[in-house]
């Protein structure tokens, strides 16, 4: 190999850790992580701490100390609005209907594509500091999602949000962002087609949306199903459940990432089934705990019917963060709950479905979500030798039930190092909050009684 | 004032949350907080930045700089076992009877005088690390937790664990710390009887220890009513529930902290009415999802009651930490879902609930739980700047629902500084954590086939 063309990446002396498709993760110790032009090329235990005997690779070599870290796959946000940290903390303690109506869709209305683009942005930060390798997205001006991707360096799926009240012209909007971004900025960025959810998109457009989504070789990304409540009006009111709209319109035909499905209903399970390969559910228990809703979504069906499921944070202005760590413990606590079984999703579970299923949901591709060779090196370094982890009697129990993002250390994207020892190399976060502080009054004042949309599903 | 025979400190230009014992908490911006000899003696604005206005002050005050931070009153763990630190990520995804039959009780049995010591210094330099100022604990070997409280200078309750299968001498060594160790270092420690709970407890013994708290004027704490299946184990086995067993062992009239609680059922609403001035209940939500457990602690109805509600964190095994954000935001979460209502236990009920309830479970005296003028100084700096808190639209929000124990920067107890800038300043924990990794593997084994106790309540 002629090493001046390519692009190396030594991670030196990690612990490991391996999530297979079936069976416990494991922990490997002191393991070097060799990569090429952001592939992983070897995984192998290290030798020598001597630095000495890199002579001749220093020069051409990236090195990142992995000593007393463990390397875990990136993790995946399943479904999320990226820029709405902007609205973080400025809709609590709502019911979901005015948390829509009079709380977060007015402030919306606020939004330019500049707001957005400075949102997307602070939020790649947050999620590259906090361990987010790829995340999956919808939202309105993709464009500006797109850029702050493509700066970041961090991974992402981007559906453009559509309601059919916008009219055919935004939705060939939406159209052409797929075909203009989808594998841009190197890859990282792919599309999926994003109406907003049946209850918000006519059954025309959800059929012209899938039809494109097949065209283009890509996925449907929208909410359905996200409550019970959504089932049971779209049942009174037009006779079949929101997952039967999907089937009809083609929607679970061309692949799609159905966000929440808490409301999936028996009923749906033989339509999933027959569509288990190229249909996700993402689960976002925090926002479900905060608006009060039951039952949550049914996770453990789902995996029986081989459904890929992933976790997410959804938007901030509901998680508050882009704590992907948080939200994998919370999908794991509240499964327990839901099933009234202690004894599932268990820690090794837990990892497959937030690191393999996350992959899988974002269509990163065969075995992604896992650190092995031959996938695309999107590595995290995380520290478990804070007091909080000690004395750790299990690293994987850790990763579940203890981490903050703030033991996060390092992040790697594609091979290549985003934040290196907490030090964020490709955002600069001051000017990004100054520019973001400056527009804080406006974004929240809803004044001129504007909102995107009314939620009554 | 003589200020050479007084401890002075002063906490300069930090924004102050105000916890009212009704309505909105609210937050002062740049004030200086003083305190003498551990009592806030002053909160005010702070007039200048320019520290030559200090001049002749430096020299004999000791100056915290609150600057970018804020000021909240010091968290309270309402319910744990600090020890436990020792086994956390040792006991995952078993249910309740195998969590204590096959795991924690025949690990707890290799427990010496010394590793308990050992663990409970970890536990306080945890808990101080991520803003817990006072802890209300319950475990065997009390006399070294006091002096792992006494050496770190956090501030407890301590209940001495004591199961009627020990014996009398064992009972009267319980009531023999109780002596020795209530109002112990300069008064940071105090001491509440301990018997484990109705189910391994005899009413004679819970009689007499009730009869002992009386007569020393400290309280009970104690586990009852743990989960539904417990009372009615009760009602089954001798026709009344826990709750009527304390009020008949002369608990409930002793004053009583009552763990968990989830089984507390509408019959025993009359009793804990008319205790409601001396009964607490904490509850630790993560435990209850990590085993499945439901309902979970009935905290609305305790509210309606005049009961005080706590938050708490369980010991480390179930709760693998000790993070006490994690678990009022929990608390906050699973109420909403418990009561189905968004809008129950606001942002601000929730901060009073882990704040001043936790400091009445804690028995701190009246006000306590606030950051009020005569009130000891128990003070927890937060930095809110990070990226995950940012826009920060509102920093009760991002208390509640976004802090992580490691945005905590600086920690008061009594008018000392525990932690400077993430430096702990009274615990050796790199010679702490060599002592600890030394003894784990002795710890975890559970080949002798002793436990310390039999789960069947």
């Amino acid at each position: 190999m002629n090493t001046a063309n390519h692009r190396r990446l030594l991670i030196r002396g990690c612990d490991v850790l391996t999530v297979p498709t079936h069976g416990d993760c494991t922990v490997l110790s002191r393991q070097d992580i060799h990569v090429t032009d952001g592939v992983i090329t070897a995984i192998e235990p290290t030798v020598h701490d001597d630095k000495t005997t890199q002579t001749g690779r220093t020069d051409d070599v990236e090195i990142l100390d992995g000593a007393g870290l463990i390397a875990t796959p990136g993790l995946v946000n399943g479904h999320t609005h990226s820029p709405m940290v902007l609205f973080r903390g400025a809709a609590e303690d709502v019911p979901v209907h005015d948390w829509f109506n009079k709380r977060v869709w007015p402030m919306e209305s606020n939004l330019t594509a500049q707001d957005v683009g400075f949102g997307a942005l602070l939020a790649c930060a947050e999620m590259i500091s906090g361990g987010v390798t790829t995340f999956v997205d919808h939202y309105f001006f993709p464009e500006q999602i797109a850029e702050a991707v493509a700066t970041s360096g961090i991974r992402a799926n981007i559906a453009p949000t559509y309601f059919s009240s916008q009219g055919p012209a935004a939705l060939e909007a939406t159209v052409a962002f797929a075909e203009n971004w989808h594998g841009g900025a190197d890859g990282r960025v792919t599309v999926s087609m994003g109406p907003h959810a049946p209850y918000t998109v006519g059954d025309k457009d959800l059929t012209t949306l899938a039809d494109h989504a097949r065209r283009l070789g890509i996925g449907v990304h929208l909410h359905a199903s996200e409550n019970l409540a959504q089932s049971e009006s779209s049942v009174t009111r037009r006779g079949i459940t929101p997952i039967e709209v999907l089937e009809r319109t083609g929607i679970l035909d061309a692949g799609v990432m159905i966000a929440h499905g808490c409301g999936i209903v028996p009923g749906d399970y033989d339509l999933l089934a027959a569509h288990a390969d190229r249909v996700a559910v993402a689960s976002c228990p925090k926002v479900y705990l905060k608006h009060a809703l039951w039952p949550l979504t049914p996770i453990r069906h789902l995996l029986d019917l081989g459904v890929t499921v992933a976790a997410g944070t959804d938007g901030a202005a509901g998680h508050n963060t882009l704590d992907m760590w948080e939200a994998l413990r919370l999908v794991a606590m509240t499964q327990k709950l839901e099933t009234r079984d202690a004894m599932f999703l268990s820690v090794s579970d837990t990892l497959r479905l937030a690191m393999r299923g996350g992959a899988q949901a974002a269509r990163l591709g065969d075995g992604a979500g896992a650190l092995e060779v031959g996938q695309r090196a999107d590595i995290v370094l995380v520290d478990l030798s804070g007091i909080h982890h000690r004395p750790l009697h299990d690293p994987r129990a850790a990763l579940v039930y203890g981490v903050q993002t703030l033991d996060v250390k390092s992040v790697v994207v594609d091979g290549k190092v985003l934040m290196r020892d907490r030090q964020l190399l490709t955002v600069d976060v001051p000017g990004l909050l100054t520019e973001i502080d400056s527009r804080v009054a406006r974004l929240v004042d809803v004044s001129s009684g504007a909102s995107v949309q009314f939620y009554d599903p």
